[in-house]
C-alpha cells in the first residue's frame, strides 16, 4: 500500500519556534528553521522540498508564527500561500498540529496526515519518505497514532524516548510497534540506561494519523484546546479575527505530553535513517562535519584553526589557532562561545533580552 | 635647571608605522598611534597632550605619513598644521627624525629636541616630563647624544638594551650615565644574562639631543641621509615637490642602529616610570589589565571570560565561556585568536594582502 498517488496524504510541518540558540544568526524575525544550514538551503526549504512526490507541495500545510510568515512564504514559493497558516503567538505543538487538524477537517475530513517539524536535518530522502507512507499506512489501517522511532546515537537527555514493545505487522516494508510507554527528557544515568537495552528510541517528534484520530484525541485529551479550536474555527466568524481572539487563551503544551503520551493505541516505527535536529551551534557541527574538521559559512579565513565552528553573515570572520569554538560573526553582532559552552547562548540571549538590546535580538 | 620656561626645548613624536599587529582595527589608514588604547582617548593624543607644559603645543613636531596626515592633524588639533611634517613614504626612525632636525635646523638652530615615539603608553605624565627634562638637560649641557633606559621587567627579545656604564653625574634630579655598549635586539638566552647582571636597561626609543649634536652625528655615521636631507631643504625648492622626488631613497635605518650605537658620547639617563610599548594585543592587555582580568573596549557583553581582550569598534561583542582569548570586532572583519597565536596576526594580515583582500587592511 502506498500514499504517493493517493489525494488524502497531507503533510503538516511545523515551522514556529524561535531558535535563540543560534544567536546572533537566528533572530525574531529569521528563527533556526530559516537559516541556511541545509547545505547552503535553509532546514525549512529542505524539510519541505523532501516531502513529493509522496506528499506533493499543494498538500503540505506550514504552521508558523506572524513574525516570519512572509518569509517562510518566500523561502517556499511552491507551497500555496494559503497553506501557510499562521498562529498570532505560539503555543507549542499541540495547538499547533490541532490548528493544522482543524483547518483540514473542514476541507479534507478523511486526510491523513504527517506531522514533522521544519527544522530538522535528514538527509537520506527517500528513506524520511518511505517512513512516513509507513506511518501514513499504519495510521490509515490501525487507527490512533504512529510516531516514528528514532536510534538513538548517545544518551541525550533533551529528547523524550519510547519504550518499543510488542511487533504488531510491517507496512510499507518497515515493522510496526505498539509504544509500551513514553519516556520524558531524562537525566543522564536513566538515558545511559536506556540506551544500554537497546528498547528505546528517541521520540522523534515526527507522527502520523488521521485527522480523524488526532482530533478525537485532542477532544478526549485536551478538551480545553479542542474547545478553543472550536470556537476559532466556528463557521460564521473571520478566521484572522478569531485566531487572535482565542488562539492566545489556547493551552500551551506539547502533542507528545498533551495527546500522545495519554492516546491508545499508539504505534511506532522504528527508522534508521541519519537525523539531526541540528538543537545547538556544535550540534550543527556534528550533523555537517567530521570530528576535529572546521564548519565554515560565508567569508571565513583561518590559519590553524580545527573543531571549530565559524560563521559569517557579513563581516570577514578571521581565526588563529583556535581550536573547538564557536564564531559566528553578523552586522551587528559577534558570538564567542567555546562548543562546550554552547548551550549558554540562551542564557546570554535571555540576558540581552533584559538588557532590552531587541536591536540585536 | 629646567626647561619648562626655555623656548628651545622642543619635542618631535614619530608617528608613522603601519601597526599590522592590531588588524582588524589598525587599518592602512588607521594605525596603532591612532586607537584608542590610551583609556579610550589614542595613544598619540595621549603621546602629545602628556608633554607639556615641560614642551607646549606649538613646540610639538610629529612626523607621520601621507596615509594618516589628516587623521594626525584632527587627532591632535592642539599641534600647528605646519608641525606635522608628512613622510611621502616610511624611511625608519633616523630619517624621521633627520627630516624633523633638518627642518629645526632651518628655524631654530639653537633648540634642544626629544625624540618620542606616539605609540607608547606612560600613564605617569609628570615622570616621563622630568625624565625628557633631565636628557634634555644633559644633551645642553654634555652634547652628544642621550636616551632614556628604561628598566626591563622581563627578558623580552623584541626590544634592543643598553649597558648602563660609568656614573657621571646627574640632571634634573635623575642620574647620568655614560653608555657602556648598545645590544640589539638579543636572543632569550642573553636575554635572561642581561636581565640577571640588573646593568641592563631596554633603549626606549626616547632620545634627546641639541639640533647641533643629531644633524653632526647624523652628518658623521649616515653621510647618505645627511646629503638627501640636504637635497631635500635646499633653499630653492618646493619642499613638497622635493620630499616626494628624494624621500624614498634615503637609506632606511633605524636611529639606535644607524647614529645611536657609533655616537659618542652617548648618556643614558635610567628611569623608572611604568611604560608600555602595547606592541601586541596581549600586550594591551598587560599594559592596561591585571592578570586574568578581561580587558573590553566598547560594546561588549560576556559571560564568565577571563583573562581576555574583547573589543568591539561597531558590532556588539558577546563572549561566553572564553579565556585567554582576543576577540576584535568591526565593521566588516572580525578577529578571533588565543593569546599566546596573537603574534600570527602579522602572518594573517600578509595572507589577507596576498589575497587581494585591501577593503579590509
Amino acid at each position: 500500500m502506498t500514499f504517493s498517488d493517493r489525494p488524502t496524504l497531507w503533510a503538516v510541518v511545523m515551522a514556529g519556534g524561535a531558535g535563540t540558540r543560534f544567536w546572533p544568526l537566528s533572530r525574531r524575525n529569521r528563527p533556526k528553521q530559516l537559516l541556511p544550514f541545509a547545505g547552503g538551503r535553509s532546514l525549512l526549504a529542505a524539510s519541505v522540498e523532501r516531502l513529493p512526490p509522496l506528499v506533493p507541495f499543494e498538500r503540505v500545510v506550514i504552521v508558523t508564527n506572524a513574525e516570519v510568515a512572509d518569509a517562510v512564504r518566500l523561502e517556499v514559493p511552491e507551497v500555496p500561500a494559503e497553506n501557510v497558516l499562521v498562529e498570532p503567538v505560539g503555543r507549542d505543538t499541540a495547538a499547533c498540529v490541532g490548528f493544522a487538524t482543524w483547518w483540514l477537517a473542514r476541507r479534507h475530513p478523511g486526510a491523513v496526515l504527517v506531522a514533522l517539524p521544519a527544522d530538522h536535518l535528514v538527509p537520506e530522502s527517500a528513506a524520511l519518505r518511505m517512513a512516513l507512507a509507513a506511518a501514513a499506512a499504519t495510521a490509515l489501517a490501525r487507527g490512533g497514532v504512529v510516531t516514528l522511532g528514532l536510534r538513538p546515537t548517545r544518551p541525550e537527555t533533551g529528547f523524550g524516548y519510547v519504550e518499543v514493545g510488542e511487533h504488531v505487522g510491517d507496512a510499507g516494508g518497515l515493522p510496526v510497534h505498539r509504544v509500551a510507554r513514553f519516556v520524558e527528557k531524562p537525566r543522564l544515568d536513566a538515558a545511559e540506561r536506556m540506551l544500554a537495552t537497546g528498547a528505546f528510541r528517541w521520540n522523534s517528534g515526527m507522527f502520523a494519523f488521521t485527522v480523524e484520530a488526532i482530533e478525537g484525541a485532542i477532544r478526549r485529551h485536551l478538551p480545553d484546546l479542542a474547545a478553543g479550536l472550536d470556537m476559532i474555527f466556528a463557521s460564521d466568524v473571520d478566521l484572522d479575527a478569531a485566531l487572535v481572539a482565542h488562539y492566545p487563551a489556547l493551552p500551551r503544551v506539547s502533542l507528545d505530553r498533551g495527546v500522545m503520551e495519554k492516546a491508545d493505541p499508539v504505534w511506532v516505527v522504528p527508522v534508521e535513517f541519519a537525523w539531526s535536529d541540528v538543537g545547538s551551534w556544535p550540534g550543527l557541527a556534528e550533523a555537517v562535519g567530521a570530528e576535529g574538521e572546521n564548519v565554515t559559512l560565508g567569508e571565513v579565513v583561518s590559519l590553524d584553526a580545527q573543531g571549530s565552528v565559524l560563521i559569517s553573515d557579513g563581516p570577514l570572520v578571521a581565526a588563529v589557532g583556535v581550536a573547538d569554538i564557536v564564531v559566528v560573526a553578523t552586522r551587528d553582532a559577534v558570538l564567542v562561545v567555546p562548543k562546550r559552552d554552547a548551550q549558554r547562548v540562551k542564557e546570554l540571549v535571555e540576558r540581552l533580552r533584559a538588557a532590552g538590546r531587541n536591536d540585536v535580538l
